[in-house]
């Protein structure tokens, strides 16, 4: 029998849930809500009881539409937005530009790394909604164009936590929170004020409904930034045109230095009265205008600390209002708002969003426990956040020049977290999204470098800017990894001296020494062992993408430098250690030492000794036989950790042992297993880690997202399988965790994959097979997946340990290239 | 018998000038000067008799062509660098976006005044050479891109100027300067660099000849500013590209908020080394990027104390720099250089520059003493610097806004001293330059009020961007004058349109109060009635167009507000007072009272009661009579005045009893006893200003130039007649101090004055004609002007008291509207 359950939803008046679960309907749809708004719950059980004879009998709704039609609704925005894992919970659409978000605090920089997404779950003030934010970020910025309602008493400051009244903040209990993709709702205690937002690509659309009588006012604070420091904008400018637009700018020093961002704003009902405020401490000498002599202070203003209040006349009907951005002038910000909301229908504006986010997140159908659905369709909106649109309707940017750039034939993005992303979530993307996407990503990374003023590719890039956080030259293997799996629309000539230039800047983090020693030493470097093995790495993809290109010298050198990771592994104690320029080894080692000085980024040589996708063969062989890396791994996981160790470095959580999920450089090492011969015990830690790491719940995210790795990761394990090297064109065999799944891919093929006898106590794969053929190798080929099919997993409760054993049934390695 | 002596020119190796002076010559020509380069000077002697026959017996040049040739000679851009003036000696074209001359102090505000210019002729050090200056501004800015040679050691910061060797900056002598239009040179002496700049519109060209042998090198400071403050560079940047090219900006926030300056530099050898410093004191947090991690300290870097050194190899070769600027970008700025300097061929583009003054200053050819002369082509010189050009040469300019808009089939300028250069500045341009000068002048002033965020025409405007410094709206009359004068280049209802807009706007400058009351109360505006007559003045210029375009209700509603000066003048008293907003006179009233809550700008009751140029008329009935004005002037002019009484006033210089010279407000008083019937006091009064306010000489201008109006004053009042009431269309006539003087008009028509007898004795008018028949007015009309002809001064020892006495044959009042 059907379990069939109504209830009332707890946020949203007037709706009532009915769920399915349970019994056949858990079997085949897994679960899913049917919600009515506006009638008692009873009436919905009595449609469903119609629906499910309508249906029943053999007719069954196909996969995808039955999956799809809850994919959206199993999306929950608040995943995350606990301890660590740095979401937001705001209202975007896939790829916006616009990511329009509460904020709960704002706080100086030593303090705001765990603000980094303007939002913790934890706070029970809202600041206001701003428009611009980071998903998973660790360092941050960001939180442009804080805008809040208020009723009644205006204040200009943001206020005390402690007292709320102190300031504009107000208080906000989760009760009243509501966030699905595209759309968030929460009321401000203080202020009695409804707030909805939605959003499109460039322009955040709030409407705010203020209490009955009330004096209504909106506040928009541009001196708010999430990392915020004494002396942070730089300048900003607003400005009331004659039509009621208001336009303006701010400017600001942060991570991005001297990053300009552009807003035009525009108001459902009349403004009565405005006024502008420069809060800013006064300066010795500021220019000369003297108030009265410059009429700035009614109808424009710029400076420093600009606030400015906006009031309504009380009125029944919600305010609407409409806020876009650009990155490039005013005219353009007002240019993509006519352009994308030429009304004020909010709900036609959540409608669209509603609808693209459904489109967005059918790629992947998804036949899941509950729990799992839940958490796999949320991984899936996380991914699909970033990189950002970063250009105007128009095609104009900002380049990492900080000129204007127009984009000829392509769609600039931004907001590129490049030391994550290569990993996972660009691969990703490349599966699922349009082919011009990675198309679009790749000539948003080649035109950067060619208006960067030191001519190399993104490292840490956003709005078009360089921020330079984190190491490597990771747009290296993304452009290689969309060559290598035939990705044309671009210019492969360019893209390869692009790639050479990145490699080979001697300025760029100690390529020079790099280039020379073969190594990064310790001496000059405390991230030095990270920087070796990320280099060769990336060098590796180059080699690979320039044989394939024919430009056979090119292709040897950067083989050769791939090669550079030995240099700084130090095969007596089995771990990769810091090195000096002159050729010494640093001692004492500890391979757990980890922060300043040590030589690793974010992490230590437990985690870093084991990356070299490109040639873990010649790990093994290092190591001295499979059982060696065997034992090197478990030895990782099973390790008792103190966790003072890390205390010192930023974005480490979700730990086993000397495993550091909630961070990057642990990503590849459950798969290693494989490489050793041993795919049961890649099993094994995929289901420890995805059991600990991932739940659907506040908290459910053990690190930072990383604007989607962390998420594309679960994506891509969840299906049964991970790219560990990209630029390989494989795909590592773990174990599924889904009953079914089903790819829309790029060329409208689909391919699927299904799991047998899946269970929690069927935790190995017993064997697998492809288009109904067995496949004997623990991993797969991309073209294997774009050529559409079924790959099929049949699980058990016991270890297959003939499976994929063979060394030429492994995964890639240098040693054995195909 | 001519007097002719060869000499060697002491700063230019290589040339003799043959100066032809004295005896015919000197009536003909005045004096001029052949130069001759690579020549010795005994050739020079005989190619100048051997011309001397060719032209001699009958065979006169034109007066055109021998006055023209040395007209540019006759310039002396030290004029003026003296005490008051605030002019630079450095090298421009006219109207160059591009004013590149020698800085010798940068200070904090408050001690800035002095140094307006940059250059002052008392200092004895040079900080180096920046590229960006006002001509004789009160307060000032600028000051961008400061460019020091340094031979030998190199330090970073500027150094006190009590110990030269404490910074880069270097001692000079004035003995090794050499300043002509377009054109400046001098040694460094604690380096033993020449030191040569010339100028295209957009491109300053320095060339630097270092000592034999010495490291060579080229500063930049982007911190150094005129009118420099602790927090004025908000943002700057510098980027060598990977041809060699330099670029970046600089952002700051001086008098022009948020005004933001490209640039792009070239050597014409190869830097061999080079240093990027950020020397702003460190800030708690400064966004993520550590040393190691960015690239940044070397190709490029961003923040807001940034210096750059190059270094060249030792070279007997001089090196040329070229620097650019663009409002826009950066590659703006490169392809502002790539127009107008292609190559470094430096001589060529001083050529260029000196043909483009010859041309330019050849519109007026005069036959005048040697001293006057001196002062009137500078003058000339002087009221050809601004407003200069602000756009690319693509078009692209900075709107008030502070947004990129294109300039449609106009050239943008700024630089906009409105409240002095309606005056007389642009009148003279009206005159001399092609009508499209006038058109670019108007067209900017009306896109800029498109562009306004207020909605307003230009108060105080430079590189597109608004100061809202000084009083009034006199972009009102600059356009009304226009379109009385005929000009159509523009569209006078959008003009209009823009001109009621400004005069409308209640928050700029109490109109709203001055809209209610009929003047502005002295309670809340410490300039009330400054900005009352001047409100006064500028609506009836709306009033006069209005009437003109037929827009009747317009113009009778301004021709009402035309009279509102009546409402600040106390008929009691004689003067014009302050008064509060209930009506009432503030008491005690005295005259002479000046500066802060004065009710006066920059000035007091003695200068501020007989500004009314729309209607004296109505001041002499006012006043009780024609004698009671004459008065007053004497009153004022014979005053005995305790200069203490002016202490906390800017630009207060030039005193003849309360009448100051040196300020705007007295330009048109010497000319007000024509008003009264008294020509011949007029004469009188001329005399005396002339005689004791300027001399060929450094301190030569007794006040700010401000932007050339000071010398459009001269040049009018030398040429005989004054455009006191700019929009009535005519000239009051004064006393001519040349012996002739030819003006090309912009219809490519001559007008001749020619004065008979005048000599020191000669100080009055006997009587004028125009093309030979009698003129029995004080007064021009601007079409008598333009159909070209001549008018004919005789001078004599004894006034004439029967000429142009009569009311009718006075200039215009509106009481006698003609």
């Amino acid at each position: 029998m059907n379990d069939i359950k109504a209830y009332t939803h707890p946020h949203v008046r007037g709706c009532s849930t009915v769920r399915l679960k349970g019994g056949i309907s858990q079997m085949i749809f897994g679960s899913f809500d049917f919600r009515f708004c506006r009638y008692p719950a009873r009436f919905g059980i009595v449609v469903v009881f119609v629906a499910i004879v309508l249906l029943g009998g053999g007719c069954w709704l196909t996969a995808q539409t039955a999956e799809g039609a809850s994919a959206y609704q199993s999306v929950d925005p608040f995943i995350g937005t606990g301890p660590e894992g740095h979401t937001f919970p705001g209202a975007t659409v896939p790829f916006g530009m616009v990511q329009l978000s509460p904020d709960t605090q704002i706080r100086p920089f030593k303090q705001s790394y765990k603000w980094a997404a303007g939002y913790r779950y934890e706070d029970s003030t809202i600041l206001g909604f701003s428009h611009t934010h980071f998903s998973g970020a660790g360092h941050s910025d960001l939180g442009d164009m804080l805008i809040q309602p208020i009723a009644g008493e205006v204040r200009l400051e943001p206020g005390d936590v402690e007292h709320p009244k102190s300031g504009y903040r107000s208080r906000f209990s989760h009760s009243s929170e509501k966030a699905e993709p595209g759309y968030y709702a929460v009321t401000l205690e203080d202020y009695g004020v409804r707030a909805e937002l939605t959003a499109t690509t460039r322009v955040g659309v709030h409407r705010y409904t203020y209490p009955t009588g009330a004096a209504e006012h909106v506040l928009m604070d541009l001196r708010s930034s999430i990392y915020n420091y004494e002396g942070k904008v730089l300048w900003s400018r607003i400005r009331i045109r004659p039509d009621g637009t208001i336009t303006g700018m701010r400017e600001t020093r942060g991570w991005a230095p001297g990053r300009q961002l552009y807003f035009a704003m525009r108001f459902s009902r009349p403004v009565i009265s405005h006024e502008l405020y420069d809060r800013e401490p006064p300066v010795e000498y500021r220019g000369f205008a003297t108030p009265g002599v410059t009429p700035g202070d009614k109808q424009a203003l710029e400076g420093r600390g600009l606030v400015a209040v906006f009031d309504f006349s009380p009125n029944a009907s919600p305010l609407v209002v409409k806020a876009a951005l650009s990155p490039t002038s005013e005219e353009n910000a007002i240019a993509n708002m006519n352009a994308e909301v030429p009304g004020f229908a909010f709900d036609e504006v959540r409608r669209a969003a509603h609808g693209t986010w459904e489109k967005a997140l059918s790629v992947i159908n998804i036949d899941a426990a509950p729990a799992m659905r839940k958490n796999l369709y949320t991984a899936l909106y996380h991914a699909l956040l970033a990189p950002s649109t970063a250009m105007d309707i128009d095609g104009s940017y900002r380049g990492p020049d900080n000129q204007v750039h127009k984009a000829d034939g392509f769609h600039f993005v931004s907001s590129f977290s490049l030391w994550d992303t290569y990993r996972a979530e660009q691969p990703l993307m490349t599966l699922i999204e349009p082919e011009s996407r990675t198309t679009d990503v790749v000539r948003s990374l080649l035109e950067s470098q060619k208006e960067s003023p030191f001519g190399i590719l993104p490292v840490w890039q956003f709005q078009g800017i360089e921020t330079w956080c984190m190491i490597g030259y990771h747009a290296v293997p993304e452009i290689a990894d969309a060559y290598m799996k035939g990705i044309r629309g671009f210019d492969p000539e360019q893209a390869l001296q692009a790639m050479v230039a990145s490699a080979t800047y001697g300025p760029y983090g100690h390529l020079d020494e790099y280039m020379k020693l073969g190594y990064v030493p310790i001496d000059h470097d405390g991230e030095s062992v990270s920087k070796t093995m990320e280099y060769a790495y990336d060098d590796w993809t180059i080699s690979r993408m320039a044989a394939a290109m024919g430009h056979k010298e090119i292709a040897e050198a950067f083989a050769k430098r791939a090669q550079n990771w030995r240099n700084v592994f130090h095969q007596k104690s089995g771990f990769a250690q810091p090195r000096y320029a002159n050729g010494s080894w640093r001692e004492p080692f500890d391979p757990a030492r980890a922060g300043a000085d040590s030589g690793f980024t974010e992490g230590n040589s437990w985690q870093y000794s084991w990356y070299q996708p490109q040639d873990e063969a010649g790990l093994i062989q290092m190591l001295g036989g499979d059982q060696q890396l065997v034992s090197k791994l478990d030895a990782m996981f099973d390790a008792k950790v103190d966790p003072k160790q890390y205390a010192d470095v930023e974005d480490i959580a979700g730990m086993i042992g000397q495993y550091i999920h909630g961070n990057e450089p642990s990503h590849h090492l459950a798969y290693l297993y494989n490489y050793a011969g041993q795919p049961w015990r890649t099993q094994e830690r995929l289901q420890q880690i995805v059991e600990s790491q991932y739940r659907p719940a506040i908290d459910g995210l053990v690190g930072n997202d990383d604007l989607g790795q962390m998420s594309a990761w679960l994506v891509f394990t969840s299906l049964g399988f991970y790219p560990v090297a990209p630029g390989s064109n494989e795909y590592v065999i773990g174990r599924p965790f889904v009953n079914r799944a089903a790819l829309t891919l790029p060329n409208g093929k689909m391919f699927r994959i299904t799991a047998e006898g899946m269970s929690p106590e069927n935790r190995y794969v017993t064997n697998i097979s492809l288009n109904g053929r067995p496949l004997d190798r623990s991993y797969l080929r991309h073209e294997e997946i774009m050529r559409g099919g079924e790959l099929h997993f049949v699980m058990g409760p016991t270890p297959n340990q003939t499976w994929a054993v063979k060394p030429s049934s492994r995964p890639f390695s240098l040693s054995a290239q195909r």
